[in-house]
């Protein structure tokens, strides 16, 4: 199988993020990152340059260099995609470009700062016709596509209720004022967006939601906080959700749990059982019945009680933990699918979780949550 | 210790909380049941009677016959206090009459069906100067009051994030309508008052809440939903909290979580640190702290990190799981000694966990949750 | 129904194991403490006797005099059965003599220090004609009988394999030299027998497995060890199985496993599956099967999937947590019912799940571990 | 940093390890595939080198001619270690002749099929002075490495217990007749060696016993069963272990506990407390004390309360779970880091956590398993 070519924009050296997506995508051997821009800092760039085994004529100073001196390379040589690796400011500008020099995007999310600009992304992307997803690592587990598979094919019945956390811990202190640049630029307004918390995690907690029960949410009703002083944006936020149908729902992110790491979980209900899935223990799924009998399923690719889709993400025989950065290497895969799809078919069907919708979709929950909170908790409908 | 004389209103053959309520009183040998008038049935009390030992001229026909009965008995004889064990619409008047005629109270939850009722008792405590408490069985838990005492004293800072979550089952297809008693009447206005989900599980959620933290619920923002066709009062309920001080929080209640059983649990987080108690493990406390380690703190009778009083409430050391029972045990154990000093000091100072403030706070907070989800969830101040 | 009149030997204030017994009788209203010698203590046991409310007349001072006092009563008042709550040194001769003079009697494990005593107790037994059990707590929990009844109707398929493992880590350090009454007594082979920990817990482990497979263990190739300085009996022992049939197996036992409290398991795999159950989550039992699929069952007096006689041991719905008092108790009612059974028919055929046959073999098996250790993990076989 | 060149042996198509392998030496791009012999079939051989990106002319077909091929190569191109990924039958004779051609290696376990081929091996390394090491994989765990550390550094107090338990179920049936490759190999003494479940599981509980609690086992008294009618080798075994000083312990291994995924799990204890991990939860160290306290301590680099050294292996904060293949990678990556050394050095001064003494120990125990039971569970020391 054909490698897919990768640039990467961001994930210079004490990124933490930028040393997992390059795990992730090499982990299967499908994708070869063949350039970079990794820091504003030219040095870092080259140090991460030289770490990660580039050839120095494909680390480029600035992204802007990068997508240009890539466009000037032979077809057969130059990057096929471009992943986005940076603070969110940096997300809009560089998709757009690189949208429209012909490569295709895979970002981190959330999409944009706006949902302004997750738009212009979007006309980016229906003018140059490229594949452009975003790595919602969740939506990576083998479990959480098991979950989706069973509640869209009737397994709970017809949904009524979610739930669905995400509760941190690590912000509970100033950290932006402690030399920790993972907080500083999550908790800057410029860099990270209209929101804090809620960009953060919380529209992976919705993305999650949204997947699973293949339900929209319609409208939140949000309480969001500032409860670090000085913070600039939200660190904590809880919201009453409505769904298409009847469904109802509780969304929560805190960044503030003290002591909590990082447990996204969800709860979907409906006429005819339960299903739960939670990060801490992410190759369980537990199937709840209306009569009390409760199954575990575990993720393997050996387990036949599994749909054929989800074995096909799992790398190991059950009893074998997979975790975040396999989740995260299944984004990868399924958007190099994409990619070689569109090399050979010139069409752009993604297979991937998480495409353009889920930008626009994310962006517009996470507007609607700051507008409803800043009224007062008003019920607000999503763009 | 001499016994306490108990005399019981409800809790006939058929109703499941009777029998918890009797075992419960038996299991310390501190508590005597003497009387009871235990259905509207005569012929459902007088089996009940024969069943539970009680000789036929204590076994009472009706509430009313019972406490004038009684009230002619010598004072060495008669029951000291009455348990209140029937659906929520004989609460408020068997308590006023109980009172008045000079008999301390433990009444089950809600207090009652309406604020106003709630009041009524209140006057009628104020002056018989009797005590009266509710079974809020969580509190009787080890690890509740653990957790109540530690953050009380400081050990998660000052709390910023409470997490109270309440999900059952039993309720999501019509049980009300094929034949069981439990769900006929939660699910009857007139019966069980304004609130069906919140006035049978959302009422603990709260109760526990305002308890662990010591800090009162302010407002809510509620979203209340009657899922199953026809059903008359909410079966599930979410609601955004705030809290004295500027704590916010989330409390959930569910009777249509398809598959789940009862398992109450919440999380409060402060500065320093977090405390997670699920009923699902009662006897384990979870610490979180800042840098990351997590401490289980187990229940036990023997366990010198618990506070005293805490071990206290424990009958066995660590590794021999008390349960629901041991913690309604509990519950009737403090009212038994509240009773005795009573007695002797003819003073009512409660050591009751859930006084008659509970019960006006209980009450409060139920109609606050229904008419803020009336209002299309507006924030509702508690009375 | 009428409550049956029980004598007790021992569980004097101080010694755990009195005030659990006495709660596990009370619990279900089934049993009356009539009378007791609860110490060779005089003073502690009138101060006992204060304590649970017997009249000073049936408080005595020896249970020589118990014995023969309570037999002077009339037969409608005099205690049924006596409960021997004492150290192992006491178990056979109060044991015999109780049903030498028409007691029943139920008697803590192991059932005496030698397996030459229980041979005398059998023979009492025998020529009594009268009611003898053992409380091997475990065995009531409602889960481990379900276990018993999956295994015996082959749900596992033909057993192979067993592993059962107590961890206790109490005697990690010499708490015998330190005041601790219940260690001096269970590390003096004058009052606790031939073993230490292999009778005060490894008895437990061997009667569970046992129980739930329905196998005699034919020998066993033991290890025991006396870890801390200078204590006289075995405080850890292992040892290799062998089943009547093909099956092998695992026992483990020891009581400085530092840090663990009292977490017996047992797993039973056969042909067609496993079972799992253990005391550290007593109210769920896990199915394993071949095809990987992992279901939990849960105990509740409302869960149709468990069997009748299981529900039957049950007192709250799933979601409710019953303990070890409620375990114990179920031990309790199990015995009141084959003593009024007796009263009734004047049969002995026992309800109880550890009758006569398992003091001798619970005997026979501490035997066979020390005789097997001593010469050297030879492989001996149960008497 | 420069990538260190691997060639394969083994690992073709339908084999399940061999993918693992590969992602788990990609995963960190510190390792390079740059050719291999990946069956004894050629066909597979070549549909494998095409698959994972080999040019045709270092897909070689036969070990044989992969050696001598890439010893013609020159030495900045060639392999620098072997991966052995073969069944056991041919450890011994492609690391000999890989070993004397001046590769390293890095080789599955079992070392081979028996001691005296491990002594082979010993005698090859001894010649060639080249690196040699075993994936023992749990080794790989971060939180085994810190169990190792913390037992070392005296946290648990001088050791007296160790229990490890290894069970699987899917040699419950006779799959080694049904198609089942992995099963065939396993079960046939010619290329699995003189033990099919101890050396297949068995000797990954021995040596994750040794590594953590850094005492030999002296001796062993096992019982090895043949469960599966035909089956020819062990499919489950228990074993009384001795170890250095006076610690004693238990080792239970089994393929036929039905409905068990590959649930490795240890315990050990000692004067001042406990310390127990568990496959099922890798990233989980539970740490237990006299006082009853229990701490978890979680995997993450971020982790201040770990070891410098754990925290190193791992990549991703508390919360972001690593599993089996991020262990694998760590095997990798620090045989890497011994083969950069050694290329600088010219020392085999070993960080792997499983060197040449691992195999000599590992096939020790083994034979000495096979031994004991074969002569009806004998105490047996390890050569």
């Amino acid at each position: 199988m054909k490698r897919v070519r990768m640039g990467m924009v961001g994930g210079g050296e004490g990124a933490f993020i930028g040393d997992i997506h390059r795990a992730a995508a090499r982990l299967d051997g499908e994708v070869q990152l063949v350039c970079g821009a990794f820091s504003s800092n030219p040095e870092v760039t080259r140090r991460t340059g030289r770490r990660v085994g580039l050839p120095p004529e494909r680390v480029y100073p600035s992204w802007q260099d990068m997508l240009s001196g890539e466009s000037r390379l032979p077809a057969q040589l130059r990057a096929e995609f471009i992943a986005i690796v940076t603070p969110n400011d940096l997300h809009c500008p560089v998709a757009e470009r690189a949208l429209d020099s012909g490569f295709h995007v895979l970002s981190e999310k959330p999409a944009t700062r706006t949902l302004a600009e997750a738009r212009t992304i979007a006309a980016a992307v229906a003018r140059s016709k490229r594949c452009y997803a975003l790595t919602h690592t969740y939506l990576g587990y083998p479990l959480v596509t098991e979950a989706r598979l069973r509640v869209l094919s009737g397994d709970v019945g017809k949904v009524h209720r979610v739930q669905v956390d995400y509760p941190q811990g690590w912000l509970t202190t100033a950290q932006e004022t402690s030399g920790n640049r993972q907080a500083e630029w999550r908790t800057d307004p410029q860099r990270a967006g209209v929101a804090g918390c809620v960009g953060d995690i919380g529209v992976h907690a919705f993305n999650l939601a949204e997947y699973i029960t293949g339900l929209h949410v319609t409208k939140v009703c949000a309480d969001l906080s500032f409860t670090v002083p000085h913070r600039r944006l939200d660190d904590q936020a809880s919201a009453l959700l409505r769904f298409e149908g009847e469904a109802v729902g509780v969304l929560t992110a805190s960044q503030v749990s003290a002591g909590e790491e990082n447990d996204l979980s969800i709860r979907v209900y409906g006429e005819a059982g339960g299903i739960v899935w939670s990060h801490r223990d992410p190759n369980s799924l537990k199937l709840l019945s209306l009569s009390g009998s409760q199954r575990t399923l575990r993720a393997g690719n050996n387990v036949a009680e599994l749909h054929a889709f989800t074995r096909a993400q799992c790398r190991t025989p059950a009893g074998h933990p997979e975790g975040y950065i396999e989740a995260f290497a299944n984004i990868y895969r399924l958007f190099a699918a994409d990619v070689r799809n569109f090399t050979t078919s010139g069409t752009t069907t993604l297979s991937s979780p998480a495409p353009l919708e889920s930008a626009l979709r994310g962006m517009a929950f996470i507007e609607a949550m700051v507008a409803s909170s800043t009224a007062g908790q008003q019920w607000t409908e999503l763009s």
